[in-house]
C-alpha cells in the first residue's frame, strides 16, 4: 500500500462515529440499517453503526439470492455475530425472478437488477424500523462508479465514502473484524467468480495510489505516470472517473423558473430544523 | 389557476424539447425512455422526447401492477398512441410478490416498492436499449416530497422538473393530449381510488399558488396568508418543502480527505468532454 493512504484509526473512527451519530439524529432517527454483503466495506459501516448507535440501534441485513456464494452469507452472519446484532436475512430471489426479462439478462444487467432489489429491500425495512440507510461504497467505486445507480450507490448517510479501498482495509483491520472478511478477494458476488480487481482490470493497491496521485493532489496523467505508474493505466482510470460523472448527480431539470431545485434552490438537507 | 403560473406553451416547448435533445446527446444517446403512468406528467415528458428525438427514438413503457387501475392502463396505451409509438409493457407484479413482506404492507410502503421496482425496470431496459432515462416528477411533487425516491423520482434527465402541476397542465393541453388524460383526477395509482389531492390534503391549484409565493416569489408564511391563503395551510405546506429536502439530496458522505464527493468535488456531469 501507498504510505500516502496510510491513516490512523485512532483518529479516523472516532470521526466516522461521531458522524453517524449526529446524522442520524440530525435526520430525526436512532436507528441506522446496513445491508451486509459479506466484504469489507459494508462489514466497517455496520462496525461504525454498531459504535455510534449500540448493537440495538443497528440493523444488519443479508439479502442472498440465489446465485449468491455461500461465503457471502456466511461471512455477512459472522460480521453480525461479532458485532452482537442478530442479522434480518431477506432473500431478493423472487423479486428478480418476477420479471419477466430476468432469465435473459447478462450478468451486468443481472447484477444490477439485484442490487436495486436490495436497495428496495431495505428503504423498505427503514420504514418499518424507523432506521436510516447508511451507505457502503468507498471512494475508489465512486470515483470509478463500480456501483449500480439508485442501487448499492443508494442511501441517506455514508461514513465510508471518503476512503479508498486501501483505507478501508485499514480500518477493518483495527476494527478487529473476522479473518475470512478481511482475507478474501473483494466481490460484488453478483456472479460466480465475479472478483472486483478482474473486473476493473487493475488492483485496488494501484488503483487507489493513481487516484489518490490524480483526484487528491491534483496531479495530471503524466505527473502521475512519472511517479511509476503505466500511462495507458492511468489515463484509463482517469477516463472511467469521468465518464462516471453522472452516477454522482441527481437528476438535471430543465431551468424555467426563477427558483430551480438543484440549480439554486441549493439549501442543506436540514435547513430550518 | 393562479395568473402568475400562466405560461406561454408556443415560448416553454422549444426550450424543453431543445433541452431533451441536448442532455441526450450530451450523455452520448440517441434514444430515451419514459415510463407511461396513464398521468399528465408522463405523458409530456414522452411528448417532448417524441418531439426532441422522434417517435422511433422514443422508447414509452408501461409497467402496470395487479392492483392498478385499468385507465392508467388504457390511458397510457392512448397516449403512446397519439404520438405514433408501440408501448411496451412490462408487469411488475410478480416482482413485488417476490418480496417476502409484500403482502404484509401497508399502502404507502407497497407504493414506495412498486415506484422502486418500475425504477429497475426502466433502468434495465435503458441498457439493453441504450436510452436514457428520462423523469416525470413535476416541481409541486418535488417540493412536497410527493414522490419515492430511487423510484419516479430516480432519472437522468427531467425535463418537467420546474413546472408546477398547474403548469403541466397547460403544455398537456397544448399538446393536445387525449381527453382522459386531461380530465382525470391525478393518481400515483399505488391503491385504488388513490388520488395525489387527497394524500396531499390539498388541490393543486392551491398548493401551486401558495409555493409559488413561498418559493419563486420568497415570500414569507405570513406574506402569503394575507394573499387570502390559509395560514395553517401555507405553514403546513412549507413545512412539508424542508421536510423532504433530503429527498433532493445526494448521500451525505463523511469528509475526511482533500477531495470529497459531493463536498470539493463537483464537476458539472460531462466535464472533459
Amino acid at each position: 500500500m501507498d504510505e500516502r493512504l496510510r491513516l490512523d484509526p485512532d483518529l479516523v473512527l472516532p470521526i466516522l462515529e461521531a458522524f453517524v451519530r449526529h446524522e442520524v439524529e440530525r435526520a430525526g432517527f436512532q436507528r441506522a440499517i446496513v445491508g451486509l454483503s459479506g466484504g469489507i466495506d459494508s462489514a466497517v459501516s455496520a462496525a461504525l453503526v454498531v459504535r455510534a448507535l449500540g448493537a440495538g440501534q443497528a440493523l444488519l441485513v443479508g439479502m442472498p439470492h440465489r446465485i449468491s456464494s455461500a461465503e457471502s452469507v456466511s461471512d455477512g452472519r459472522l460480521v453480525a455475530e461479532l458485532l452482537g446484532v442478530e442479522p434480518l436475512e431477506v432473500p431478493i430471489t423472487g423479486m428478480t425472478e418476477g420479471y419477466a426479462a430476468w432469465a435473459g439478462l447478462d450478468r451486468t444487467r443481472a447484477g444490477n437488477l439485484m442490487a436495486r432489489m436490495r436497495m428496495a429491500v431495505l428503504y423498505d425495512l427503514s420504514v418499518e424500523y424507523r432506521a436510516l440507510v447508511v451507505g457502503t461504497s468507498n471512494k475508489t467505486e465512486l470515483l470509478l462508479g463500480y456501483g449500480t445507480l439508485h442501487g448499492d450507490l443508494a442511501s441517506a448517510i455514508n461514513p465510508v465514502g471518503d476512503l479508498y479501498k486501501s483505507q478501508l482495509r485499514q480500518l477493518a483491520a483495527a476494527l478487529g473484524l473476522p479473518e475470512p472478511v478481511l482475507k478474501k478477494a473483494p466481490s460484488a458476488d453478483l456472479w460466480q467468480g465475479q472478483t472486483d480487481e478482474a473486473d476493473l482490470g487493475v488492483d485496488y493497491t494501484t488503483a487507489d495510489a493513481i487516484l489518490f496521485r490524480l483526484v487528491d493532489e491534483r496531479k495530471t496523467i503524466a505527473q502521475t505516470a512519472a511517479e511509476g505508474f503505466d500511462e495507458e493505466l492511468v489515463r484509463r482510470l482517469w477516463e472511467r472517473v469521468r465518464a462516471n460523472e453522472y452516477k454522482r448527480h441527481l437528476p438535471v431539470i430543465c431551468k424555467l423558473s426563477d427558483r430551480t431545485i438543484g440549480i439554486d434552490w441549493l439549501y442543506p438537507r436540514d435547513w430550518g430544523t
